[in-house]
């Protein structure tokens, strides 16, 4: 069986990678190669690993990667939020473009491939209900989340269609996320976990009481490998799907951290409120009711704590 | 004031530019210029009308359309439903590439006018609520639903971001069509009313007790001229908005219309159940709770009879 990622050297893309690698099988058969594919190339982490550098929004890119024939492929390639919304030509053209590319390359070749695709609870904007239920409509707030929501449209169809097996995935907020802070609003949301238990002070931008849905990265890769082994004839011909994950206040994530790693690394958070960031997060769902994937046996993190040692364990330096 | 029409050519496009003709005025405007815009020369009702036929997938003809300034387009070209299935990258180039071939020439083009959307309730696939709420998640059921859903998405970014000044409308079935039947599924619920007001035979393709919504053409130029001049400020960022129609059982079609021209007109009705239409009629919306769009001042016919009278005023030959 051969497995296709593109994004690979995100974050996600790496960790999932080395999942694939030591599970070594999926769908129950034996990974005997894995291509990995981003605009830079993915450190090979095993001689299985074929890696590419390509640009799946230029013409006949997709084509050569899609001609190898994988059997199950996780397409996580984006351009994320902040870039989506600042350069929207980059982000229509990665996000969209790219995405049709790929998914027009798998109609075109031979074999029927499983498609995981990586979409975001971004595809939602406020005013929500509480919880936000399976068949609440999507009417996203940026681009990211516009580019996002027809990619799933796409799959859909294509799917419906024969034209590939698609699971649609819409992570929550993954944190904590390893790494330095970056541009994006929803960087603190990791920041003030990461940074105190390097010892170091973090910045929190907005008040103590904004609820958000969280998962590991480890239960995000996890949400992955469900679904390319989910059987997708459960999926009622909506195969798009909110994942579940941990709906907690930023007041509860800071208590969390002062259980796991004690007081003196919840004081190293230092209120710094910034509105450009509170508006921003205050058009984010606070909560989902996500019994579909539930249903389906994606599970999530079980608390916020877990999540945190999940940080410590995978990816504390 | 100028107004671009696209698929001006089609039923709705020449019911609209009449319309727009009559009035002569719009947004509180006097209409100087009509652009009237299909892949067959549109008929000339003005002097006010300009004639354009152009292929809007095809780079560089939106441009050249937008580059007078129209201030308001109505955007009504589409692969319809039937030819969208039948040709997937037909529907995709026309339904999906010309509309974002469109949205960009008027993106990178001076001025942002109102763009009004031709979007359909064929958004929605089963199985659904009775009524649909205007939060219910879209999930089409056929490549034109999915084609228009992606057109929604784009509306919805480009008015967000200030690109347009957008108002997306998700037609009802429009009934009594005038004209022959067509290949389209839906093609009988217009037949059974029109075949026997021309004193012809009608086949029933499906039962008696299968719901729909519906709106006369009358009622369908009347959606498109509200939304040109509804204040877009009151849409909350959700310029998509599914219209209000008469919502009636096919049995409720033929007793109005028994009603309205007699028992031999009804009598002209004959079973003829054809299993393909009814499984994918059975796949379509029944009735919606259309709250959003009643109070923004969109208004549907009031009764099913009122939809055959407008048929026979506007349209029986």
């Amino acid at each position: 069986m051969r497995v296709l990622v593109t994004g690979a050297a995100g974050m996600l893309g790496r960790k999932l990678t080395r999942r694939l690698l030591e599970r070594g099988r999926l769908r129950g058969e034996r990974i005997d190669a894995v291509d990995l594919v981003d605009l830079v190339p993915a450190p090979v982490e095993s001689e299985l690993c074929d890696v590419h550098v390509a640009d799946l929004s230029r013409s006949g890119e997709a084509e050569a990667l899609v001609s190898v024939g994988p059997d199950v492929v996780f397409h996580l390639a984006a351009v994320v939020s902040a870039e989506a919304e600042a350069d929207f030509d980059k982000g229509m053209g990665v996000n969209v473009d790219g995405t049709r590319q790929l998914f027009d390359a798998i109609r075109l070749a031979p074999g029927v491939p499983r498609v995981v695709y990586a979409s975001s609870i971004a595809v939602f904007g406020a005013p929500f209900p509480d919880p936000i239920p399976d068949d609440f409509h999507p009417t996203p707030l940026t681009s990211y989340g516009t580019q996002k929501l027809i990619g799933e449209a796409l799959l859909a169809d294509y799917s419906r269609r024969g034209f590939l097996d698609g699971v649609g995935i819409r992570f929550p907020t993954v944190s904590v996320r390893p790494g330095k802070p970056n541009a994006a609003a929803s960087s603190f949301f990791s920041g003030i976990i990461r940074e105190p238990l390097n010892g170091q002070e973090a910045k929190l931008p907005v008040s103590r009481d904004v609820r958000h849905p969280h998962a590991s990265p480890r239960a995000a890769v996890g949400f992955m490998l469900h679904a390319a082994e989910l059987d997708t004839s459960r999926l009622g011909g909506r195969p798009n799907l909110t994942m579940p994950g941990v709906s907690v206040t930023v007041g509860e994530q800071i208590e969390a951290l002062g259980r796991v790693a004690g007081p003196d690394a919840a004081a190293l958070i230092i209120e710094a409120p910034d509105p450009t960031v509170a508006e921003i997060v205050a058009g984010w769902p606070p909560r989902f009711d996500t019994a579909r994937a539930t249903t389906l046996g994606f599970t999530a993190d079980d608390t916020y704590e877990d999540i945190i040692r999940a940080y410590i364990a995978d990816d504390l330096p």
